[in-house]
């Protein structure tokens, strides 16, 4: 039981067997209280949160917060990789439009085409709503770059603005792990996308 | 749900709100499986994990896998502050006694005298079978010396060797972080306690 609990913590991102130790020990010698909220957090969460039908983060209603927000412009669109990438963008405070998540990035490889990637819906949101500008905010890898391109070569069609988030942030690194001032940077730093 | 999530796992020892979010996206846009079995593996333990009723370590069973053991020797008990510590001593190899675990260490301030930290079960113990020698491995902080000072004051009256680990470990340090060979030779190492 304790080497089950033991395996199921390595399951988190970063966590090896020390660490989940630690964590195993922790809450059975000091908080057995906190234990179980986390698994009823775990069942809820995992049984509960879906998709926002409309940008497709994570959220526990059809429509998420952001998307119904009527204090947010619908003229500009956000495009990142991850649900992350959002929150840490609204960390900085330094956009008000609206987003649209990606399923990760291109990766032909890995199976992971245009159609996985959710850019069949991104091309339909397009096509029906007064969107002026998208920004390309994928992260500053290849594959981000790659989906990038893809993107904006998708977009052409359009009447649309394209913008790339400004590489203020650190190449090779992601996004959900920079910190607000240089997210802010990056967008206010955008530039045009010429492909 | 998500926040929920979010506060649960910061439960864990440190754990902040970044990381607790990497945990959160992680299990819900990648392995929602893993999320309900790190769940499942959670009720199981904080439910049914108990403690051992001879040497007080984390069990599942009445008697731990250590205590039920008859190749180990009943004449070395190694008296340590946590369970985490019995899996450190293990690991190394160096040890084939018995092991009692205290619960935590002398602390009057925090209301932890002799009766909560389990020393009338020591003591019962001590009189009852034969042991020949206890190993005082409580750690080398402050609270660590007085909790050992204090038990080989009590087992005087025993006819018992009183050995202390050897001061291999860094001082200050934890012994469960401390890597494998350190603990051997602290345990090799052992000298006579003298108060
Ligand atoms: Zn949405
Ligand atoms: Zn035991």
């Amino acid at each position: 039981m304790i080497e089950t609990l033991n395996k199921a913590f390595c399951a988190l991102p970063g966590v090896g067997k020390k660490t989940a130790q630690r964590f195993v020990y922790h809450l059975l010698e000091r908080n057995r209280d906190g234990g179980m909220e986390l698994a009823k957090a775990l069942i809820d969460a995992m049984e509960q949160v879906g998709h926002c039908s409309s940008c497709r983060t994570l959220s526990e209603k059809d429509i998420c917060n952001i998307c119904i927000n009527n204090h947010r412009t619908n003229t500009q669109l956000c495009i990142v990789e991850t649900p992350s990438d959002i929150h840490a963008i609204e960390q900085s405070s330094a956009y008000k439009g609206k987003y649209f998540v990606l399923s990760g990035y291109l990766s032909p490889i890995d199976g992971i085409g245009a159609s996985e990637l959710g850019l069949d819906a991104l091309e339909q949101k397009l096509h029906k709503q007064g969107i002026e500008e998208i920004i390309l905010a994928t992260n500053a890898t290849i594959e981000g770059e790659v989906t990038a391109h893809y993107i904006s070569n998708m977009a052409k069609q359009f009447d649309i603005r394209i913008t790339r988030i400004a590489h203020g942030l650190p190449i090779g690194g992601e996004l959900e792990y920079a910190d607000i001032n240089t997210i802010a940077h990056a967008l206010s730093g955008r530039k045009d996308y010429n492909y």
